[in-house]
């Protein structure tokens, strides 16, 4: 397996590209519009053969890349979870469905909390845990659908029910930590290691965050599958 | 083995950190001054034995962490080129040496260019390459003991002689790539590939590039392993 991950400085967002070495199929999940040149050209010196465009979530922070991947790479298509809210994907999946890239086989794990339609990805001993699950931390509740309880029962019941060993990346960090492990997080993760449920969404509602600088325009962008000119 | 990759966003510098699964013992490699609580944590959660603190070469844009790292971990020992200038080193390495961490070994190639004691460091398929190969570009060598002639020859005489699947991990990026591999650079790195040494002395002597703006602080704290007090 071919495995990039890519890192966008202005929104802190990771982008991940994966694809199958024999077939030369491809994905990218959660891109980031501003760095469509720089993953078109990643792509293109890769030999690769982009097919899917996954979304963990629609995002608030930043906008897709997702229309411009699609003028540069025609045969690809959009992906994201099913009551996401936007209409303009070309695949809608839902807990249980399955994706390939050549041999690779990637499983959908509805985890919703951050918003109501957040995924994660699994494939070969990695997670990608978008908003939900980040390093030592986890997605915000306070805007779009978020919910404390929802997110709890996403990471408790799906994510730490994952292999111990199961590499999380995330769709975010602020640190410069890449990576970690479920086993890592079961341990360290300050606001869900050993926490109740009552302890967490305690936590989450007291976290008093700023309004996200870019949710205005991110938000309308995302939910037309990162068009901006219309 | 365990790999971690982590990021200075402040220098774009990786560090990157390595150790035996069976036997907990561990290296960092490229630390920075300012990231060392952070280090310090991750060793510290997943239950490492730092042995060792690698420097690819001494750095002109950010201050090491390696006098940190040894007050936090007494037994580590610092490791750089034998001619590197820095004294007060525990162990001095040269082309050919090899360290261990548990059952892993990490071949020491020495790669000047960028400065005149540089090196690279192999392990199981992936290569450090300091500052002199990055992804899709070079390390400078128009300060310290920097000379293109060098570089291109530690490039192609030895990088470019690795097998073209090893994954190049560089000391710094500043376009969001976290990784590449030696086949992606002989092809398409703008200043490298299938250029001839001529073609490469005049584009790295025309790049006319602004004064590095921390090396008047960096090179005296590096040359003295990090420490700032003395």
């Amino acid at each position: 397996m071919i495995f990039r991950q890519l890192f966008d400085s202005e929104s802190s967002t990771y982008t991940y590209l994966l694809a199958d070495d024999k077939t030369k199929e491809a994905l990218l999940i959660d891109s980031v519009k501003e760095q469509s040149e720089r993953d078109k050209k990643v792509i293109n010196e890769l030999g690769l053969k982009l097919k899917y465009l996954l979304e963990t979530h629609v995002h608030a922070d930043h906008i897709t890349g997702v229309a411009k991947m699609k003028e540069y790479f025609s045969e690809s298509k959009s992906v994201i979870y099913q009551s996401s809210g936007v209409e303009c994907a070309d695949i809608f999946v839902k807990d249980g469905d399955k994706i390939f890239i050549g041999q690779i086989q990637i499983d959908i794990i509805y985890t919703p909390g951050h918003t109501n339609g957040d995924v994660s990805y699994y494939t070969n001993g990695m997670v990608f845990s978008g908003d939900i699950l980040l390093i030592r931390g986890c997605g915000r509740t306070d805007f779009q659908e978020g919910s404390p309880d929802q997110l709890y029962d996403s990471v408790n019941q799906k994510l730490f029910t994952l292999p111990d060993e199961t590499i999380v990346y995330p769709a975010h960090d602020y640190k410069g930590m890449t990576s970690s492990s479920i086993a890592e997080e079961k341990n360290y993760n300050p606001r869900l290691a050993n926490k109740t449920k009552k302890d967490f969404v305690e936590i989450m509602n007291n976290l008093n965050l700023p309004y996200p600088k870019k949710i205005n325009e991110s938000l309308p962008a995302n939910l037309k599958c990162g068009r901006t000119n219309i």
